[in-house]
């Protein structure tokens, strides 16, 4: 059972109970009702941060967080908390939950899973009568996806100190409306502040990549999250026409791109470890069908979970760009842009997964996290990890993002007993 | 004297008298009079083709023309002639001219010279009270640059026939605005018909390439235009998350394009011809600095003067597409959407500019062009050739653009003898 990575650790099982287990038709209900809010016409949702279809979502998440009798919190940068008492007083809450902003046109599961699967915990220890010893507050985080204002993860970011406020409010997506002036606007700028001091964090979340899928788990077991380097890049050699310009004369900035493309493709097949390379955003200008490109500005993100083999891909792209730009005579200019070091979650916390999905009985495999997520910035703050659940084929952040039911279901059991056995111990 | 390619032809000289000269001096206040109109900071021009500054040009010529005595026509089509009658009645006009749009902040040159220099003969025959036989006619024509309506040079194209005006109407620019409403806005909407019989054409224009420059050639003898094919090219791959995909499950569009670009640019050098192969527009969707591009739309320029060239590119283009395709198995379309034969102009008119020259006294080469002008659509209806005068460094289409002044009076004068010839023969 499990992929060809399991390696179960059988510690005290403390307070797991395999009996205790969430209600499928109820939370599959609700998340088919949920996702009719903002539902495209090929099965995926539009809900981007602080749109009117994020409003809806997030009005009734606070419904149904208030009608399963927690105590509901928007904080300033309009996260959502919803708050169950535990039986000793004054315990810092284990905190669980994700994201329902989605991508333009994005899927019904990332994000989705994680805040209405933990509402399904909540809801079935109600109807179990099970209550724990500490707090257990359910989150949605504020703008996971930056798709509309970046960076992304802001609400989680600010919860944990890495962004101000302030930053954080004058974000602007490209119509130029500040995050903080629509926040306002769909009634989510609360009075709490953004902070808090949990006393541990587990995120469910879709994959949205292909090993689990391919190594026929429902769960992984998340020991981190990959650093990255991303790069801004950017050559500027001579517009002129396409017609009357000798090769030999040419400096053109395109073939220099071109070059450097198929340059970081080649290195992450060279270098021998996990590291990827995508080369996601390019802006030639004049971008005319009949002049030689001037400038092109383009992207390189990098990644790795040993943050060596990242200093090492931004030098051989760093030669790259300096060779494309030698055999093309072209000007280049390229600035690391953001820089992230990979992210190990904490022991305990993973050891905790991994015992719950042994005692879900889930089919589970050890892996790390090519994408970033909100539990990065939790980690910071508080022991974290992550259960992940599959991703079809690997795609995520498109209509065709799918997850078998059954995988949400037993990710969420898996969920319930790792903050089942959390809420209890001292 | 000259360059290595002169190769003068000493045939009767007719009409032409190497003591007829242009006036430099009220050549050049006009010039720079003219060039004060949507002058740049840079010192360029931006009068994009009906545009304000684009109209106000248009009203200094009208002006101009009627001051030198000239009968000043507007078309349907907005191109502006400006006609002297010959002393035999009746007979087909020698039509020299070019035009007076420019690109977005592009050069005081392109175009210009060619009007200007049109009005400073006419100018020069009124002073020395010289007539000729045929009537002579200046013209500027419309949208000859294509910048903001494609295609270019519609206003020649719907004089010859090439174009319907309704479809020249039709054209949009990026804003929606058509070519017809435009043309009726600033006032040059005119009730002649687009059409005309012209005994021949010339046109004197900056070469947009370095050839004369690095000679040290005055003038060009342009013998024809080079022939070129437009490939609108697209990839389809699969966007996903740039993190958690493996390379070896990618379909990157982009990495396809990265090969299409360096194939271009590779099979311009290996077929040892005088191809000239460009990738000048690339549209990458989504366009994220952290998704794997799902498609790309680009552009292929091919150009030669010989067709069967042009023919073999395009056929290794769509190989280059075939493989990259393959190698990275995403979906991909390759159309040609516009091809232009190679244009050789009338042999008559090639030899009279190159006696002018000649009689001139300007060093000069033979040459074809590279890029297309009104001129190629002229000779589908009557004898043509150009005059080409030097692009410092082959610049054009940009602020940068330049021609020695000197240069400029040489061209003219060439263009001044060789319409005296064609407006006194039988």
């Amino acid at each position: 059972m499990g992929g060809s990575e399991i390696k179960p650790k059988r510690l005290q099982n403390r307070d797991m109970n395999p009996e205790l287990t969430v209600d499928d038709n109820r939370f599959r209900r609700r998340f088919e009702r949920f996702n009719e809010i903002g539902a495209t016409e090929r099965d995926g949702v539009d809900r981007p941060s602080l749109s009117d279809t994020n409003k809806e979502a997030r009005d009734t998440l606070v419904e149904w967080f208030a009608d399963a009798g927690l105590a509901v919190t928007v904080d300033e940068m309009g996260n959502v908390f919803g708050r169950t008492d535990g039986t000793v007083p004054n315990e810092p809450p284990v905190l669980f939950g994700s994201h329902v902003d989605s991508q333009y046109n994005g899927g019904r599961f990332d994000g989705v899973i994680g805040v209405l699967g933990a509402l399904e915990i909540i809801e079935t220890l109600n109807e179990e009568n099970v209550q724990t010893q500490r707090p257990l507050e359910v989150v949605a985080w504020s703008n996971e996806e930056g798709v509309r204002f970046q960076p992304d993860m802001l609400g989680s970011g600010v919860y944990t100190g890495t962004f101000d406020r302030g930053y954080a409010y004058d974000r602007t997506d490209k119509d130029g409306h500040r995050f903080g002036d629509e926040l306002d606007r769909i009634g989510y700028k609360g009075d709490a502040p953004a902070a808090g001091d949990p006393h541990c964090y587990f995120e469910l979340h879709v994959e949205q990549g292909p090993y689990l899928d391919e190594n026929e788990c429902s769960v992984g077991v998340v020991e981190g999250v990959y650093g990255f380097s991303w790069l801004n890049a950017r050559f500027e050699g001579t517009a002129d026409h396409a017609g009357p310009s000798p090769m030999h004369l040419r400096h053109d900035a395109m073939v220099a791109t071109a070059n450097v493309v198929t340059g970081v493709r080649r290195l992450t097949a060279a270098t021998g470890t996990d590291l990827v390379g995508t080369v996601g955003s390019i802006d030639v200008s004049p971008n005319s069908i009949n002049v030689i490109p001037e400038t092109v500005e383009f992207t390189i993100d990098l990644r790795s979970y040993d943050n060596a083999v990242v200093d090492e891909a931004v030098s051989q792209v760093r030669d790259e760009i300096r060779w494309a730009a030698d055999r093309e005579n072209v000007a280049w200019e390229l600035e690391e842009i953001m820089r992230v070091d990979a992210d190990p979650f904490d022991t305990d916390c993973i050891e905790t997964v991994a015992r719950a999905a042994e005692t879900v009985g889930a089919p589970s495999m050890r892996m790390v996290s090519g994408a970033g997520h909100d539990a990065n910035y939790l980690n910071d703050v508080c022991p974290t990890s992550m259960i992940f659940v599959p991703s079809v084929d690997g795609v995520s952040h498109t209509e065709d993002e799918y997850t078998a039911w059954k995988d949400v279901v037993v990710g969420t059991n898996v969920l319930l007993q790792a903050v089942c056995e959390k809420a209890n111990e001292e």
